[in-house]
This record gives C-alpha cells, sequence and structure tokens, in this order.
C-alpha cells in the first residue's frame, strides 16, 4: 500500500514567466468521526495514520479516559474507494459512563470551522456552490504581493505568533488585513468585513493566507464567492478538492517571484 | 489604550550558554463567546480585536446570515480587568429563522480543541493540575533537539504541510514522532501512543511541537502530566499563563542552539 499521509497530483510552478508542469506530494486531509459506544462524538479532519491512537489522545485529553484499560474494543469503518477509515468506534469497559450532556455543551466549537460534524467528503462538496468567474489576475502583481503584505503584518512583526488573512480587490491591492492566533478567526474576519461593506457575495480578487491552505479555509472563501485563494504554506489534498470542485483559483508556496498553481490557472493572465 | 492585540512580559533567552532577560511580545490570545439572540453559538480562542467582524464572517461563513441586514444589533460584556470583550451577542432581524438543531450537529468539534465551550479564563484555570516535577532537564541536549528531529519528518518534507509532535523522554531522546495536517490531532496521536504504552500521567520529558504552541496545546500536555512543552514558533499570551499555572516549563523559538523560555526555568540545568 502506498503512504496514506502523501498523495501526488501535477501542478503548475510559476518563476516568474516560466511556467513548468510538476508532480507535487500533498499531505492527505480527510474527515474522520470519532465515535464512542457507537455514538458520534467529534469529527475531526486529520492526516490519514495513528487513527487509533488519535482517538485514545483525544478522549483522554477530555477526561473521557484515563488509560488504556477503559477501552475495551475498537472498529473501523472505511466507505467504498478510500483506503484509510472515516469512522472508529471505541467501546468503553462495562460501567464506563460517559457524560454526554457535559461533552456535547464542551464540544460547541473552536476556530469558527466550517466543517464540524459533516463526516462525508459527498456533502462537503455537495455543499459547494461555484464561485463567480471574476475578472482576470495579472499573474506579475500576484508575485508582488508577498513583499507588500508583509509590511501590514504589524503584529506578526512584533511577535511571530499570529497569522493574517487579506482580501485583495481584482487589481490586486490589499484591501483588508486582519490578524489572529487563529488562521480560521483571521480569515472570518475578513469575510465579516467583506459582509459590512456589501460585498457579499464577493466576486473577485483573492483571499491570501499567511500560513497553510487547508479544506476549512478554502471553504470559507468559496462560501463568501472569493474566485481565487493563495497561501504561503502548503495546501492539503481535501483543499485542492474542494477548490477544484467549487472552481476555485487555488495557489500555493506563493513567495516573492513564484509560486505553485494546484487548480484553475485559467484564471491567471500572464 | 495600549494595543490590544500585543502583550509584553519577561522572557529568558539562551543562546547556547549564554542566559540574558528579555522583555518579549506575545500575540494575546483570549477566549470570545459568540451569541445570537442571547443564545450561546460558540466559543472560539481569539486575538481581540474586530470582534465584530470576527462574528459576522463566522455566521456568514454557517450560512446563518446572508448580509450585514440580517443582523440589527450587537452588544458586547467584558469581564472586570479585561479591556476585551469576552462575549459578543448579535441581534438578528425580526422573522430572521435560526435553525438550531442543525447547527448543534454541525458544530460538534473539530480538530480534537481541549477548550471548547468553556468561555472563562477562570473555568480553564481551574481545570488544571499541577504537572509532576519530574527529572531536570539538560540544556545542551534540548537545544540540540531540532536538529534530530527534522531527519524524522518525513510526510514533512515530501510536502511541507504537515505539523509534527514529539514526545521525548528524560534524557531527550525522541520517543514517538506523529504528523498531521492539524496541529491539535498530531499531539493528540502523541497522547494516545503514551496512553497505550501505558505512561499516562507520563511525568517526565518533553512535548515537541512544530509551529507555534497555543493555549489548546498546553492544556493537552498539562492533562498528560508532561512537563515541559516546547515549539519551534512562538506561544500565545493564554499558552504562557496556563502553562506558569499547571507550574509547566514552556519554551519558545527552540532553534538549533538557542531558545526562549518563558515559565519554569528551574527544571533546566545548565
Amino acid at each position: 500500500m502506498s503512504d496514506p499521509q502523501v498523495v501526488r497530483r501535477p501542478v503548475t510552478r510559476v518563476t516568474g514567466r516560466s511556467h513548468e508542469p510538476l508532480d507535487d506530494a500533498l499531505a492527505v486531509e480527510r474527515p474522520l468521526e470519532m465515535r464512542v459506544d457507537g455514538q458520534a462524538l467529534a469529527v475531526t479532519l486529520r492526516t490519514p495514520g495513528f487513527d487509533r491512537e488519535l482517538a485514545l489522545g483525544f478522549l483522554a485529553g477530555e477526561n473521557v479516559i484515563r488509560s488504556s484499560a477503559d477501552v475495551v474494543g475498537g472498529r473501523e469503518e472505511s466507505s467504498a474507494c478510500q483506503d484509510a477509515p472515516d469512522i472508529i468506534d471505541l467501546l468503553l469497559k462495562p460501567g464506563h459512563v460517559l457524560d454526554w450532556s457535559k461533552l456535547e455543551r464542551h464540544f460547541m466549537a473552536t476556530a469558527a470551522c466550517g466543517l464540524c460534524g459533516r463526516a462525508h467528503l459527498d456533502a462537503m462538496r455537495a455543499g459547494l456552490t461555484p464561485v463567480p468567474e471574476g475578472p482576470r489576475i495579472d499573474t506579475e502583481l500576484l508575485l508582488a504581493l508577498p513583499a507588500r503584505v508583509r509590511t501590514q503584518q504589524t503584529a506578526f512583526e512584533a511577535t511571530g505568533g499570529l497569522h493574517a488573512a487579506v482580501w485583495c480587490d481584482a487589481a490586486m491591492e490589499p484591501r483588508v488585513l486582519r490578524e489572529d492566533v487563529g488562521r480560521h478567526n483571521a480569515v472570518d474576519k475578513v469575510c465579516g468585513w467583506l459582509l459590512e461593506q456589501g460585498r457579499r457575495p464577493v466576486g473577485e480578487g483573492l483571499l491570501w493566507v499567511s500560513g497553510r491552505a487547508g479544506a476549512e479555509l478554502v471553504l470559507k472563501a468559496a462560501r463568501a464567492g472569493i474566485p481565487t485563494m493563495a497561501s504561503v504554506g502548503a495546501p492539503s489534498s481535501l483543499a485542492v478538492e474542494l477548490a477544484e470542485a467549487a472552481g476555485m483559483t487555488l495557489i500555493g508556496f506563493l513567495r516573492e517571484g513564484r509560486m505553485n498553481v494546484y487548480c484553475g490557472q485559467g484564471r491567471l493572465q500572464a
């Protein structure tokens, strides 16, 4: 079996005016539903592998179990065409009581995630509306963006500890930048600003994020109707899949003068 | 008023054998409870500032609202001694119906967060058990750790898109390394491994994380009884507060031959 943590797919590497097709390795991101005694407890977007450890560690962190002896069995389920489970169900030892009412409150939400509880990839894809085509983006202006954004990340400059999100208009002009310890929060703040400006669905421009591009962030951009997303770091496998399904342009590793284009290259003009 | 996004506190910068006291800037991390029509919807750990945008963007991303006209009022609450709100309550326009039963399932959980729904800092601190003192850590071995760990991050090496977590024993020997697109998942996998080894509470050694140290990760380490945590990136303000409250040693910016010690320096031997 191949490494379940990494998947390969074609990508276009742009360096200045040169375009080079490459075969890139992406980190796999897939939802896992964690169940206890058959009842769904949480869904997490994870990289497959060591799923039992993940569930045990999660349950121990929540004080649901205290030792591995509290778990007397486990079962994994995979849907067709997947080499990794999408459900793991742990059976607690008889008499080990889980106070679901306490957990329900506890798990309300964090980090403004847009996928929680949607265990199935199909449901995620079905929830996507295609983004507007929007005006084409000038590649040269895009490649010059990193330097422009850096000067605006004032709190990051001071602490090294904040993510940033930026919305640029069709002319690649940064119009709003927000910083936050949480990636999702920074994107939500930008989306809130766009809403207050009466610009939703957005229909043009680009969402830039300082870190990696995960599935949740792509989903937020797609729901806001932002046609293009660019990240400084790597995208996950699921981020690329969702961007493709929404008809978005997804760019990763955007640095001074170079980038990888994962899908939707038609929106970029040379 | 000072910048609500940044807080300053003393730190010890270690470079080789030199120890230098510094005044460091940390990104502020604080819980915000988002309410709709008086009812709690979600709690997120965020950097204060633009909280209304955050709540609006979050609600729009969840398809709860479609334009700013759907929100007719808002109210913020702050507890004493805080210059940022810890509750924001948005009032939807009359007749705008929110299907709570759908959201409840939706927000079950993501990224294995350990704080969700616990709006109050006091509750977080009260939930902490002091970690064991454990054997002291050889500073020289600790400063040599980054190079040793790097060679083991195979999936990161291939993709650039994965976080890693490592548990090192008291001799600073890396015993388990796990990689995941989610920081929390990588830590949960390490904690699950420790549980399966019968090593919980852990009582010695160090949890190393490849990214930044947020409050949720410190809480997971504290609950597992790991006395020391070290991150490649910056810690947040709340991460330092919680580590201090649990009697942990917290190290940030751990790179080849240097690091910042935020609290618990007594556990390190020169």
